[in-house]
Parts: C-alpha cells; sequence; structure tokens
C-alpha cells in the first residue's frame, strides 16, 4: 500500500466507548515501527477515562471534544496536537453538533487498555 | 506538551525542497518512538526525487500534489493517506493555487537524505 484515501477504510466500532469508531490507515502489516489510525466520535459519544500501555501522538481534523488527560482538562478543535503518554489516564467527550475527528499514531507494542474508576 | 495548536509552533524552512517548510509538532524530546511534523508546499514548491533511511507515514490536509513514490506517481489531495517505505525514492510537485499541507510521521531514529538523479 502507497496511497489511499480515508474514506476507502472501513470504520470498525471501538468496544470501550459510546459513538466512537477507529479505522486503521497504516498499520503493523505496511509499517514497521507505528501505526497510523483515525477516530470519529459522534456528538455525545467518547471513551470513558481509561490508560494506555503505548503512547499516543494525536492531530484533530475536525470538531470539537472536551479531553482529560492526567490532571488536565481541555477542549481542543481543528489543528490542535495532543500527546499524551503511555499509561495516563484519559478520556474524550465530543461537543457541539459535529463528529470529532483525529488522528492516532501509536507504536507495534503490545497495547492494554484498562478503565479507570473516577 | 500536552496540547497545542498548529498555528503555535514555528514553521522552518526545508533546505532540500522549494517553497517548502516543516514544523515539528511532537518531537523526539517529547515522544519515545516516533515524531510528527506537517509540512508545507506553496503552489509550485516540492521537493526533489531523494531518498530518506526512514520511513513516510502521512496525510495530506489540504491542497494537491503530484507524488512520485519508485515507479508510481500519484495525484493525491485531502484525506488522502501516503506510506513510503524506507529507502524508496519519492517526490513532491504542489499542485493547483493553494498550499499543499500533509503530516508525516517517521521514527525517531538516524535519518539520511539523498537526492536521487533521475
Amino acid at each position: 500500500m502507497t496511497v489511499r484515501h480515508v474514506d476507502d477504510v472501513s470504520l470498525e466500532p471501538v468496544g470501550a466507548g459510546s459513538g466512537t469508531e477507529r479505522q486503521v490507515l497504516i498499520g503493523p502489516e505496511t509499517a514497521p515501527h507505528f501505526a497510523l489510525r483515525r477516530f470519529v466520535m459522534q456528538p455525545g459519544g467518547g471513551m470513558p477515562r481509561h490508560t494506555n500501555t503505548v503512547e499516543h501522538e494525536q492531530y484533530v481534523l475536525r470538531g470539537r471534544a472536551r479531553v482529560s488527560i492526567g490532571d488536565e482538562v481541555h477542549e481542543v478543535g481543528t489543528g490542535d496536537v495532543v500527546y499524551i503518554p503511555a499509561g495516563t489516564p484519559h478520556s474524550y467527550e465530543a461537543m457541539g453538533d459535529e463528529p470529532f475527528e483525529f488522528l492516532c499514531a501509536v507504536p507495534n507494542e503490545p497495547d492494554v487498555i484498562e478503565i479507570v474508576d473516577c
């Protein structure tokens, strides 16, 4: 795979989230070090506070969301760049009337997701 | 760094290109495995055919370009996902009237750039 359009990649529901789907744009079968995914969260959807064993490098493509990262809460929108270190509790809550869409790159390493009680 | 806007990150000229600037959105001082950058190429600008010692995972944010990757030539636009394996000759030529903007993630490994005569 060298070039493909984001609309040609299937969206899969994310079990831990609500109103949340994910596409794997470039996966470990293609690239040796890290994967590029896109998440789409419908208004009111999101993901509860959780940790991952891998870091996240993210870029917001569209929409707005309230994102908690450790002790911080941010309202993010198009063009915001978000870094979530491995092991840091974080959550997403899509805001407004349009989907919240962002790219999220992660290393090709085992990822364990744990929901955090809060 | 957890959240910042793309417009708050400085743009630096890319010496090997023409009309081409680069921002490091998330760099190796922040993230352990890979870096997230954004490139902006003005209409008519681009980069000549070259190789890198690291792979590229890219997402087109805006504009159009003619991109060569090995033996292939693609016209890409917003929402196209581009994977360029390490060592594969590639080039960019921004087309149309607006800047060509794309994200480009690379592993945190030494990168040697070689211009390819063609």
